[in-house]
């Protein structure tokens, strides 16, 4: 579904600010709750969708309390979420309004948990203490069939032929945004 | 921690709008999960807010989905949030910055779960069909301890002395928006 794999000069960087990373990551499965639940709120006429994305939202929401478990671990304290340029940028392509909205909405989050699944992967391989490295092995295997969630949503919802065209639009986008991001100790 | 109770006219009312209510109170259960999670992205760095108020948004969001099946048993859809009055014209009662508003938001959280409580148990003791007021006590019952847990929350950041007659005061406004309120068959 990406249109790039990550740079890989991420997971070096990544291990090096692991600290910040695993900070970072608890709120982006807050987020992921959050935006699951936000989509619930908008849509609620659609069953499949409320369904679906409301058990995911308590699987992110477990994920958040099982990264919050290994911040206590390190005696790290969860502050501030310093937002999320990325996500930002995606959504700046999610069209106004009527069912383009609703399709773009959930192809963009297929994408942020593609990219997200792929990092966690690499995480999962990179990573020296063997007990996180289960930990990130874990969540990928659990977050692997989230990004194909949303698109079969999206599917559902606008047919096939130009949910697949619209997909390749909006990941493209996506690789020129994680192109242009600063490599940082982030998720994304 | 109430300073009325709910108009006697409120359940007959509730019973006789019963579908209403169930989609009604859906909304109220996401809600919940929702306002929580807003805590917890608010206040991340209060540990005992962020754990036990994910761990109530996990609960909420598992409501929900049950509220969800008992629509779907009665071959009801969840419709558009008709938005809440009783909450906004709480939410305007919170103070606007700092600890004091740390305070009211968990005290008003508090007062909403203390109200949904009585009234699930209300309908618990008066609806007709035997699953479903097994279903309502065993929510109610679910729900019991929610109330407290805002308030020990407001306590531990605040102190006693001052979380006490803060409540005293918020809960005399939640009675007076109650009592103004039009009988509907919503939760509030």
């Amino acid at each position: 579904m990406l249109k790039s794999p990550t740079d890989p000069r991420w997971l070096p960087c990544a291990l090096e600010g692991l600290d910040g990373l695993l900070v970072d990551h608890a709120h982006c499965e807050k987020k992921a709750a959050a935006t699951a639940l936000s989509l619930v709120g908008a849509y609620p006429e659609r069953e499949r969708l409320v369904r679906q994305l409301s058990a995911l939202a308590i699987e992110e929401l477990r994920h958040f309390r099982a990264v919050l478990d290994q911040l206590q671990a390190r005696r790290l304290g969860l502050s501030r979420d310093r937002g999320d340029p990325y996500a930002k940028q995606l959504m700046q392509h999610v069209r106004s309004s009527g069912e383009a909205r609703l399709m773009d909405r959930l192809l963009v989050g297929g994408l942020i948990e593609a990219r997200s699944h792929e990092r966690l992967t690499l995480l999962a391989g990179g990573i020296e203490d063997p007990a996180l490295a289960a930990f990130y092995a874990s969540l990928a295997r659990a977050e692997k069939g989230h990004a194909r969630l949303f698109v079969e949503l999206a599917e559902g919802y606008g047919g096939e032929g130009p949910v697949g065209e619209r997909l390749d639009e909006l990941a493209r986008h996506e690789a020129e945004i994680v192109a242009g991001l600063p490599l940082e100790p982030r998720i994304h």
